[in-house]
């Protein structure tokens, strides 16, 4: 699982600073999470290859969290895309790129699809062999959702030498990887953890932004490996997170330990501040283990 | 008068190519011509104030030429804007913003005027002391104009040694400028052309963004100072020219010439293409006095 930043900053793209987006690594799936004006332009600059988004989550219907969807359904579109792709979001943004599309006389040669979001509750809105995703209620100025990413456990790993020293014929192997116990070439069955290890460790990634302080969250991000949390704000600015519906990063860090989670990334940070360490520096106060967003970063999830 | 290029590539934006979006300075106004997707950021690297920008003039909406309006509307209303804003663009404008800023629940606090284009006949579009703006309609895929701008013809120059020697009272220097005839204060009428020199020569600007070879435009755009036209091919791609509704890089120069302009500037070049100078090379067996758009150029009208 690999997390890469393309923009982490909030309201407004800048000559130095990205507004949300993301790309997720899961599985063999290359999710992109959110799309602010550039994210294309991003997508380039590190070399993400189009053809492998399928699937993008957007979280609501702010500028700097979606004015670059319609820029790369359109380029995927020049670029004589085939493959289907499918976009998560509130309620309103099939409606606002199909009118796009429609102004332009520009249809995808791709099949779009769009499942629109209106639930206020959890939700699963994406399930196959090897991850699940659900929806994160936040809250915000508008409806707005957080996704949670969940690989799911996969198959245990063959010990090949201790299989063929218990006389196992191959055939059996993939049976041996589902946990089956198996019957040797001699007629004995062999427990099956004495010739498998167990599977990896499944790992999860939950990503909330923008949101209030919302603690109702924490059941559903529960001792989650990585969550990115919102932090538009400094404590200095506090008075201002309630207002507008956003966090600070103290209270992004209540979050992390409300939730036990094992890494907190902040981000979408305010432009007023020149210094992103002073975002980490509070939030350690409340929550260890933290780690600051910043545009090209990558996280590696082990 | 002057012209920054901020964007002038085809199709899609990249990372070392911006798509089409232009700043001209003339009179006291600072226009926008097309804002692509990313346009904002442009704005910045160029160090534009955003504040003086009152008038954006789209010529179709097609992605590359009008992706990144919202966000700059929208950055405008975060910065706090008060002046108002004006768009003059394709019928279905003012539908595509709106929706977004309905979605968004973020409306402006600035007052934003639409005035949506249907016409298929060249019209006065903005008009005031200094300048005068009429479309130019365009043959392209869908509903596009091309701009012109011209300047008016000013005041005359005083030309102070000689008004005092005609012994003037000062109190009708402004009637000098605007060309009257003056009794001095010996009570003889003077000739205003002995004391004042000839107004600066107006000028003017056509932009002419996508459009397939349309010689209709050549009397519209007569005698032009300088006109930008597309071309998107060179000579190796003339067949993709009509089916697409763009022009060669001869062909922008044909017009050029037909309208006996001073300068053309090409631009709206297809990403095909590494070396640029190839535009010029071909456009200048045509025409000759031509230039080359690129990112971050700026042309002079003298």
């Amino acid at each position: 699982m690999k997390l890469t930043i393309l923009g982490c900053f909030s309201a407004t793209p800048r000559t130095l600073g990205n507004t949300t987006s993301q790309i997720l690594e899961i599985g063999n799936h290359m999710f992109l999470i959110d799309c602010g004006e550039g994210t294309q332009v991003q997508l380039r600059r590190h070399k993400v290859k189009f053809s492998r988004i399928k699937h993008i989550f957007i979280s609501h219907l702010h500028g700097d969290h979606f004015f670059g969807l319609v820029g790369l359904i359109s380029t995927f579109r020049l670029l004589t895309r085939e493959a289907d792709l499918h976009i998560y979001g509130p309620k309103g943004i099939k409606e606002v790129v199909t009118l796009q599309m429609k102004l332009a006389d520009s249809w995808t040669n791709y099949k779009l699809y769009f499942h629109e979001l209106t639930s206020t509750e959890s939700e699963l809105i994406f399930e196959d062999d090897d991850v699940e995703v659900h929806t994160i209620p936040l809250d915000h100025r508008i409806y707005t959702n957080g996704y949670m990413f969940k690989e799911k456990t996969g198959d245990r790993k063959l010990n090949i030498d201790a299989a063929e020293e218990a006389n196992i014929d191959v055939a059996y192997y993939r049976k041996l990887k589902q946990g089956f116990d198996i019957k040797n070439e001699d007629g004995i069955l062999i427990n099956n953890e004495t010739v498998t290890f167990p599977p990896e460790r499944p790992k999860s990634y939950a990503f909330c932004s923008d949101t209030a302080y919302k603690k109702d969250i924490a059941p559903l991000i529960k001792n989650v490996d990585v969550l990115y949390h919102e932090s538009t704000f400094l404590d200095a600015h506090a008075h201002l997170a309630p207002k507008t519906k956003h966090s600070t990063a103290k209270e992004a860090a209540s979050i992390a330990k409300l939730a036990n989670v094992g890494t907190l990334i902040l981000g979408h940070y305010s432009s007023r501040y020149p210094d992103l360490e002073a975002f980490r520096k509070e939030a350690k106060t409340v929550f260890k283990e933290v780690e600051l967003a910043e545009d090209g970063k990558v996280f590696n999830f082990y």
